[in-house]
């Protein structure tokens, strides 16, 4: 039998997902699970865009490519949605993608050559490691603490970390998984530094309709830096349609953009129901975000006030995004995290987290800590919450909460 | 401004997409395109399947991620289907994909590390550059000749290729762009080849319900080499859904289908609305592919026909697929078919071809071929003919045809 490739045996694992064969073998034993651990939100699509599937379904008799970068329509549309957040765009700045995903690694590859550097917060979205695996990118990660909320760290912090290999900066906001929402101040930092240092700055926009405390100021309002910003986004969160499979690259960058072209026309389009729900997206009723904002605030609030009554756990409110961080007094939240799906129940239920470890570039961080993502209504958070209650006291790897060394510098900053 | 990527600089550009924008603007100043450089087919989309789609947009209520390897119900289902292949799979074995084009890319990150070396018969679907250039793969190309038909090369012209860098054999049967159909015989024998030099042989095979001719033979019916075999797949072509982007990968060798998972986790999921299209297309009756294969041989001996009465022309009656290559007196395949969109119309209209030189590895080659795609009703292949006749006649780079030299040499084998 032919050996697999190196790439293919060391390849990155999802932390969120590779615990999933438990969880279905949990299930198959009849214990019910409630999925804290993926960004899959309960909450309903707007009835409207199904409703324009449903109509195509019928009217349309052929599912054919799109254009590579998809439909001419649909970009035309965002053009507008983009301008509520102060952008300046012409639809050819929009290059529709596959989710958020491909968007990432379309950037990656057009921006960056195996072997680049790009400097990122961590802990960070998982999956981007998954993406600078199979670009060959570096991600140099600056640790932020659950202590400060996991604050952006100054952006001095950032030039530090600057090599001749350095190419990019990356962010997340509101930020998958800390739940930080950086201001325009940060932002504006940021901006000088690629511009001083000539890099790419990419920021991942897919939560920007998540900010709860303050409005989202978009790395898009930016006008001076805009030959150095990607941004990234998806309709999966925003409008609960993760299957939808349909994102967007934003960039004013010409180079960028006829090099993602390229990229995009290999996989020839994105998929067209997708893209017709999207393009229908865009005239849903302000209300229906409104709302949905509501009831994630209500969420967090409920699951930050269950976290906080539990001894030895600590997290701070998140100001934005579904998801947020907290410490336990546990010994490996990998093993944890397992051992929630395999040995653990608590009237037959348990709860699925995500193992902050794998949100981590350095090894050794995010041990004792684990995601949670707010996607359930409450009452299923409730029964969520039951569950970790108990199983922080009778899991055996239980030991204090350990204190991050760094951190107490990071305080001194 | 900083500097985009050497690889997003270099990129490999589709020579069936790269024309488009000649195309957009052809149509923006009134001209109508007759498209045969795209098999985007015109033939309706199964209505039963579509009409899945709308009960699912009716139904359901959230669009979320599917598993990555796919809903499993539809692996499930398609192990009956390619039980009708004379296959032996479980659902295990197979792992959904965006269209064919990710399925691809996901076998060469699994099964090759760069600078690893597949051989491959030329032309070949062009779009295979651009994932060996994404994934650093080589192909190394073995000439077929249209005056032999583009038969499959002796196999062991496949071993004459072979090196310590070889990891496997690529082919694509029912062959885009060649329409060749490969035998029981020519497939036991690179069945061979790939036991006694222990490699991989990727069969893309989206084109197995399109064999004119004869019983299409499966990769899958091999059963002494299925821990060699990678089989790509999509239900674009067979059930004219191309922007339903969902294909599969199927393999029996675990440690290919843990690696592909470890991928396709990256991306999350294939797309929702597709899945259900693709689940549906399963019950679609035998008849629907009995009467597009009828459609497409109507088509196919129509072109023939017309460009068999045109004067230096060479072409041979395809076998299956539903693209074949036609050699015509002309200089330059990529000029030809950029002056049929700026330059040519005959009464209002054009048509579009794919210039062939982008299936070839080897340089200079496929200068006079272009490819045509019968993906059109026969009143549009005539109006696309009738341009394409006058075309030829009136292409100011007319020159007669170049007879390959090797094509002797492959004469004599």
């Amino acid at each position: 039998m032919p050996l697999i490739s190196r790439r293919g045996k060391d390849a990155y694992t999802s932390p969120i997902r590779h615990l999933g064969p438990y969880a279905e073998e949990a299930k198959r034993n009849g214990k019910k699970v409630y999925h804290l651990n993926i960004g899959n939100p309960d909450i309903q699509t707007p009835a409207a865009a199904l409703a324009k599937v449903r109509e195509a379904a019928t009217v349309e008799k052929i599912v054919p490519y799109s254009p590579s970068k998809g439909f001419t329509s649909y970009r035309k549309k965002l053009v507008g949605y983009y301008k509520r957040f102060g952008a300046d765009l012409s639809y050819e700045d929009i290059i529709v993608t596959n989710g958020a995903s491909e968007g990432i690694l379309f950037s990656m590859f057009s921006c960056l050559d195996a072997g680049d550097e790009v400097i990122i917060p961590e802990p960070f979205y998982a999956i981007y490691n998954a993406f600078s695996y199979v670009s060959g990118v570096k991600l140099v990660a600056i640790t932020s603490y659950i202590e400060t909320g996991y604050a952006l760290p100054d952006p001095s912090e950032f030039e530090r970390y600057i090599t001749p290999r350095t190419k990019a900066l990356f962010i997340c906001n509101p930020n998958n998984p800390t739940g930080c929402v950086y201001s325009e101040k940060e932002l504006r930092q940021l901006g000088d530094i690629v511009k001083k240092h000539d890099l790419f700055l990419f920021v991942d926009e897919v939560y920007r309709e998540f900010s709860y405390e303050e409005d989202f100021f978009s790395v898009l309002k930016l006008k001076d830096i805009q030959d150095h910003v990607v941004v990234i986004d998806s309709i999966s969160k925003r409008f609960s349609a993760c299957g939808a499979r349909v994102g967007a690259l934003v960039s004013k960058n010409r180079g960028i953009l006829e090099s993602v072209n390229k990229y995009a026309e290999f996989r020839l389009s994105p998929p067209h129901f997708g893209q017709i729900l999207a393009e229908a997206t865009l005239d849903v009723d302000a209300s229906y975000i409104e709302n949905v904002k509501e009831e994630y605030i209500r969420r967090r609030d409920y699951l930050i006030d269950r976290l906080d009554k539990m001894e030895d756990v600590i997290c701070k409110k998140p100001k934005g995004a579904f998801y947020f961080l907290a410490k336990l007094p546990i010994d490996n939240s990998v093993k944890f995290c397992k051992w929630l799906l395999t040995d653990f129940d608590f009237k037959g239920k348990t709860v699925m987290l995500a193992p902050a470890s794998g949100f981590y570039a350095t090894p050794g961080l995010g041990t004792q800590e684990v995601r949670l993502a707010y996607v359930l209504k409450i009452e299923d958070l409730k029964i969520a919450m039951d569950c970790l209650e108990v199983a922080i006291k009778s899991y055996p790897g239980r030991m204090p909460i350990q204190q991050n060394e760094d951190s107490q510098q990071a305080f001194a900053y």
